[in-house]
C-alpha cells in the first residue's frame, strides 16, 4: 500500500508547494499563530476529516480512522514562524514585515496536510488510526508540545513520528539516530554582588570581576570532573559583563550561559553543581549572588525500535539516496515531550536548496528549503505510519539490547 | 552444527576446569610466560593440530582447517598472569609466590584450548579455517597483541572474536557494545621547573607549586572546552608532588596523570592540548618543563555487524540468560590492535562466583571466577566461529548505518 | 623674616580669597587654560615681577630675585579645572557650563600669586631666587609638568615645594611623607581574540571568556608572587566585557585595568609581567591578543631631607595644629616629574570646609574647600622657601640613613 | 663616659673572644641550655653582680645599679644553639656532636657578659640601672622571651636594646630600621579530604588534587586583593603532596605554607582569609578539610625615637664604617615580644668573616662570625645604654611624626 500512497503524494506535490508558499507568505510568530491554525483546521474540514482546534493553545489535531483494526500512529508538524525579516528575493517572500518562516515549519505543515489528504483517500484500506498533530509554538519556550499533550493530543497514541526539514543536508538524505538526538537546552544567569571601590584600594573592596573570573574557571570542572565521561554535557558562559572605568574595582558582574545535556540526571546534577560552585566561589570571596536556572526543552531521545524501523523504511524510498546515522545535534526541540510519553522517533530530512550560490542556515533572513524535500518527508512519514501495524519486534525469550 | 559443538563442549567441561586449575596453580607474569606457552603448544601437538610457538614473543597460534571452503575466523585468548600474591584459600591456589592469575586469563586459555579440541573433532564438517590465537602479555604495555600481529598471526583472517570473563557480572550474562567498548589508556608526566627560594621572598623565585596548580586548573579546560561533547574523554592528574619545608618556595613540582579516550583523533588532540597548556602555563610563569606522554593501548572499537551478529547468537545459547548492550568500559585491552586490522568484536562473559560472601574485583588477591562461565564463553565463541560463514550482511542499494 | 612674611600673608588673605573666587567662576579645562594663564601673567606684570608665559604650553613662570646670594627655590601651583558641572549653591559658583574647579587648583593659584606678591615686597631682604611655577594641565595626562620642565622651568632650581589643598583632612593639618607619597597610576587594555561559535560546540571554538577569566586569575600572581613584599603595588582589572547572547561562545573579551606603584623598577616589571601573562595565557588557549600599557604619571617620591625640613617648619606655624606623617596615597600627580629632577617635597594641606553637613570628595560636583587653608598653604610654602638657604644637612663622615 | 667604656671594652676584647669560644665548644639546644645558664650566672656571681637564674625557664637576669638616678635600660643576648653538626675546621669547633652555635648566639652572650663587666666597673659614675637579659630558647617557638617577660624580666625597664651579629654584612656596618624590622612568621597546614577513585571515573569522585590546586590559585588573592598595598604580606604554599599512582583520582592532598606579615591586623586578617578561602573552595568541591594556623613570633617593630637615637650613636663609634637604614627582613625573632612591652630597638651588627673563601649563611654547618664584630656590638649597645638617660625627645607643642 505504500506504493499507492507514494503515487498519490507525487500527484499532490504541486498542492504541497502551493500550501507551503501560502504559509510562507503569511507567517505568524509563536503563540500568535491564529490564522495559521484556522487555515489548517479549515483544510481538514473541507476534506471532511475530524479535526479539533485550540488544543493546548493554537494547536490543531485531526484524526483519520482506518477501516481495519491497528495501532494509533501520530504524526507531528509544527507551524509557528520567527520574528525575522525575510530578505529573500522570491515570489513567495513573506508578506508580514519582521516575521518569517526561517526554519521550515511552513514546509512541515504542507507536508502533513497533504499526507493526511492522501491517507484519508486510502481510508478504506487503512489499518488503525492516524493522528495529525499540528503544533504551534515550537520556537519559543515553554513551547506548544507540552500543553497539547496536557490537553490530550497523545491519548490512545501508540507511536509518534516527526521530522525536521534540514537545510544543511542535501535533499535525498535521511538522518536518524537511536537514543539522544537533540539536546536539552537550558539557560542560567549569575549575578555576583561584590563591593566596588577605587582601583587602587583592593583591600576595601570585594572584587566582583575576580570572583566572576574565578567562577568561570571553576565551572569548567563540572564537565571535566562531575559528568560521567560517557555522557555528553556542555556548560558555556556566553556573556560576562562588568563594564566600568579602568580605575575602579567592580561592584557587580553578570554572567549568562547555557547548559546542554542528553540525560535528565546529568541535567539536574549540573543545575545543582552550578549552584554549589556559585555559592562556594562567592563564599570564598565573601560576596553574594543571584542564580537562576531556566529549563528549556528536554532532550529528544529516540526509541531504538522505532528509529531502526524508520531508517529501514526510508531506505526503500526512491528519492532517498542516503540513510545516515548521525551524531546528536546540540539544538533543542520540544518534540522531546512526545517521546517522553510514547514510542517514536524524530529525524532530519535533508532539504538543501540546489542551484544557489550560498547556503543559508536555519534562522537566517535568507533561509529557504528545497521544496522537493517535502515529498520525501511525506513519503517517509507516511511509510512509517502505514507499516507500523505490521511491524513486530522480535521478542525472543532473551531480550537483545538495552 | 552449533548444537553438536555445544554437546561436545559440555562433555569436555571437566577438562576445561582441570586445565584452568592447572594454569591457575602455575601462573607466569607478562613476557615471562614460557612454560605456559609450552603447555599450550604441547596440548595442540598432542591433538595433532597445526601449531606454532614464539609468535611475536611467547605467543602461540594453532590452526584448524575445515574440509569445506569458508571464512578464516580467529579466536583469541590471553594467558599471562599478574605479580600479585594469591590470598585465596582454595585447592587450586597459585603455587608461585607473588604471582597469580588475578584476571581470569587462565580461564580464557582453558576455554580456547577445549573449544579448539571440540572444533577439531568436527573438522570434516567445518567450513573455513579457525585460527586460535593464544596471546602472551596482555597485562603490560606494549602488550603481546601488537607483536603477534606484526609476526603475522592475522594473515588471511576475516574476522576475530574474543571475550573477557567478567567477575563483576553474573554468570549467564553476555555484555556487548557496538563501537567504543574499552578505552585508550595513556599516561603523562609533567615536571615543572621553577626557581626555589625562601618562602618570604616570592619575588626572587618562580613558584613551582603555583604554576603546577595553575596547570591542573587549566587542564580541566581540555575536556570542558576542547573535546566534542559527543565524544568521551578523561584527563586526570593523579599525583602532584612538591614536598618541601613549609617556609620555602618550591623549585620543582611533578604531576603524573592519565588520559582516557575512545577516538584516535580525540586522543591525539588531547596529547597536543596538554602540551600546549603546559607550554603556555610555564611561559606565563617564566618557568620550564619536561612533558612526556606515554601511549598505552588504543581503544577497543567493536565492529557493528560482527557485534550485532554475536549478540544475536549469544541469545540462542541456553545458559545465556541476559544479552545486554553495555556502556563503554574505561579500562584498556590490547585486543584493540586486532580490531584495527580485521573485523570482529570483543565482549564480556559474566563470571561472578556464586555462593561467596564477597565479590572480589579483577586484580584483587582473592579474585576468582565462576568456572561455569568458561562453558558459556566457549559456546559463544564457538557459535560465532561456526556461523560467521553463512552470515551475510544485508547490503541494500541504500546503505543503512554509518 | 618668616614672621614678617606671615603678617603680610595674613593682611592679603582677602585678596587671596578674591582671586580664588574669580578663578572659581572662570574655570578652564586642561590644555585650554589660556585666559587663566593670561590672568596669572598679568598679575605678575602689574606687580613688576619678571614673568614668562607659554612655558611648555600654557605654563607661566615668574621669578623674584632676592638681594642676597642664596639658593634658587621653586614653588608650584597648578591651574587647570575639570569637565564637571558645578552643582554648588554659592555666589562664586562656576560661570562656565560643564567646567568647574573641582580639585582646588583655583586655591593653589591664589595661594601662590599672593605669596609671590608678599615675597616680592621683601625682595631687599631675601636671599636667593624664587621661581613661581604656574602649571597648566595637571588633571590630564601627559600633563603640563613634563613639558614645562622640558621648556626649562627648573633651570638653576635647587629645590621645589608644592602642596595640594586636601578636602578630606581638616584645616590646620599638614600631611607629609618621606619617600613614596603618591602613586604612579598606569592604565592597561587587553583584548582577547578567541574564536566564537555556538554555545553547544565548544570544541569548534576558542572561548574568549574562559581565556579572559583565566587571565584575570593569573594576573593576581603578579602582586602575590612577583613583587617584593616590601614594595607596594596594585594590579586591578576594572572592566571585563564580553557581551553576547547566552547560547554563543564568546569571540572576543576586553579587559581594562590600572596599575599603581611607587617604585619605577616595580612599575616596569609589572608592565612586562602583564604582557608575559597575557601572552602565556593566550598561548595556552591558542588565542591572540592586543595589549596596551599606557603610562600615567610616575610616583611622587619626596626627598627625605626636604620633607623633614618642611615638616619641622610646618610645626612652627600658628594655624597648623597637626603635622602628620601619612601613608602613601594611591592617586597620581605630575608633581612627580619635578621631584625626578630636583630635591623637594609635595605635601597635603588640610582644607575641609567647616559648618557643612556633608563633605564632598575631590572631583565631586559639590566639591569645595575651606579658603582659610590657603593662608596655611601660603605660610608653609613661604616658610620653606625662606628657610631653605640657611638649612644645612648634617653630613658626618658616616652617613646616617639610606 | 662612652670613651671610658669603649677603652675598657677594647682591653677586654681577648676575654670576649675567650668566652665566645668556650661557649662555641659547649653549645646546648633550645630549652636545654642549663650548663650555659649556669656559666652565665657564675660569671656574674664571680663579679659580685646581682644575678638571678631560672627566669621563665633557663633565662638569667643580672642587674647593675648606677650611683646616680636615671632610666632603667635592658640589654638582651640570647644563648641557645642549634641541632646542627659543626663542620668547621677550627680549634674552637663544637665539642658536642650534632649541636652547634650556628647563629652567633655565643657571640651575643660573650658581648653582653663583657659589656656588663665593663659597665660594672663604671658603677660609681653611672646613671640609672642596667638589666642584662640573657635569654634562652630564641631558636624554637614559643621561645624564651615570652616566658621571661611573664616572669618579670622587664619590670621597671624603660627601654631595651638588642642586636644580632649578622654574617651576611661586613664587619663595621650597623643596619637599623624604624618600624617593621623582622616579620611575624606563621605556619599553616591544610588537608583537603576529597573522595578518591579510578582515574577514568571522575564523576564518582571528588578530586582532591583539583581542589587543592584551586585553593593554591585562590590563595594568591589574599595578597593581591585583601591586603592594603601599603602593607607587606606573604602567603606561600611551600609543600603540596598528593602522591598517588597515575591512574587514580586523589582522595587527599596536603598543603603546608607560611605567612609573613609586619602588622598584627594584617596577620589576623590573613589567618581568617585563608580559612574563608579553604572553606569556600572545599564547599565548591563538596569536600572537607582540616585547617591549622600555628602562630610564630610576632613582627619586630622598632620604636622610631630609640632607633634613630641608636643609629646616631652608632655613627660615632670608630669601628663603625656604615650606618645603614635597611629594608625589613622576613625572618623572625622573639625580641619582638620585648618591643611590644617597652620602647627600644633591635639592629644588625655586621659580622662577616674576612679572609675566608666562602661566606656561610646563618644555620649553615660551616657558619662562623668575625669575632671583632663583638667589640662593635658591645660598644653600640653600651653607648645606647649610657646615653639614653640624657636623651630627650624634642617635644614641641606640635608633635612631628606619626
Amino acid at each position: 500500500m505504500s506504493e499507492t500512497l507514494f503515487k498519490k503524494l507525487e500527484s499532490y506535490y504541486d498542492e504541497m508547494v502551493s500550501i507551503r508558499r501560502y504559509l510562507h507568505q503569511n507567517p505568524e510568530v509563536s503563540f500568535k499563530e491564529e490564522k495559521t491554525a484556522h487555515y489548517i483546521k479549515t483544510y481538514y474540514e473541507n476534506l471532511g476529516i475530524e479535526v479539533q482546534g485550540h488544543i493546548g493553545g493554537n494547536g490543531v489535531v485531526a484524526k483519520i480512522y482506518g477501516s481495519k483494526p491497528g495501532k494509533t500512529i501520530a504524526l507531528r508538524a509544527d507551524f509557528d514562524a520567527l520574528p525575522i525579516q525575510d530578505e529573500k528575493d522570491v515570489p513567495y517572500k513573506s508578506l508580514v514585515p519582521g516575521v518569517m518562516h526561517a526554519c521550515g515549519h511552513d514546509g512541515h505543515t504542507a507536508t502533513l496536510l497533504v499526507l493526511a489528504k492522501a491517507l484519508n483517500e486510502l481510508r478504506d484500506e487503512l489499518e488503525g488510526t492516524y493522528v495529525m498533530i499540528h503544533q504551534h509554538a515550537e520556537e519559543y519556550a515553554p513551547g506548544g508540545a507540552k500543553s497539547m499533550i496536557e490537553d490530550g493530543c497523545l491519548e490512545g497514541v501508540d507511536a509518534i513520528f516527526g521530522t525536521h526539514l534540514w537545510a544543511s543536508e542535501p535533499t535525498g538524505k535521511i538522518q536518524y539516530r537511536v537514543g539522544p538526538f537533540m539536546a536539552a537546552a537550558d539557560r542560567f544567569e549569575v549575578s555576583i554582588q561584590g563591593k566596588g571601590g577605587h582601583g587602587a584600594q583592593p583591600h576595601k573592596t570585594k572584587d566582583a570581576i575576580v570572583t566572576a573570573a574565578q567562577l568561570v574557571v571553576n565551572l569548567q570542572q563540572i564537565v571535566s570532573r562531575k559528568v560521567n565521561p560517557i555522557d555528553s554535557a556542555v556548560v558555556t558562559v556566553g556573556s560576562f559583563v562588568a563594564d566600568n572605568a579602568f580605575n575602579v574595582i567592580a561592584d557587580r558582574a553578570k554572567l549568562i550561559g547555557t547548559v546542554r545535556t542528553f540525560n535528565e540526571d546529568v541535567r539536574t546534577n549540573i543545575e545543582e553543581e552550578i549552584e554549589r560552585i556559585v555559592k562556594g566561589t562567592c563564599y570564598t570571596a565573601d560576596s553574594s549572588y543571584d542564580y537562576q536556572f531556566h529549563k528549556g526543552y528536554p532532550a529528544v531521545i529516540n526509541h531504538k525500535t522505532e528509529t531502526e524501523f524508520l531508517a529501514e523504511l526510508a531506505g526503500k524510498i526512491d528519492e532517498v539516496k542516503w540513510v545516515e546515522e548521525t551524531e546528536p545535534d546540540m539544538g533543542g526541540e520540544d518534540f522531546a515531550y512526545y517521546l517522553q510519553q510514547v514510542k517514536g522517533t524524530f529525524f532530519f530530512t535533508g532539504a538543501r536548496p540546489e542551484n544557489t550560490d550560498e547556503n543559508y542556515p536555519h534562522h537566517h533572513p535568507k533561509f529557504d528549503i528545497d521544496e522537493k524535500a517535502m515529498l520525501i518527508a511525506a513519503k517517509t512519514l507516511g511509510s512509517a505510519a502505514l507499516n507500523y501495524h505490521s511491524f513486530h519486534e522480535s521478542k525472543d525469550s532473551v531480550e537483545v539490547g538495552s
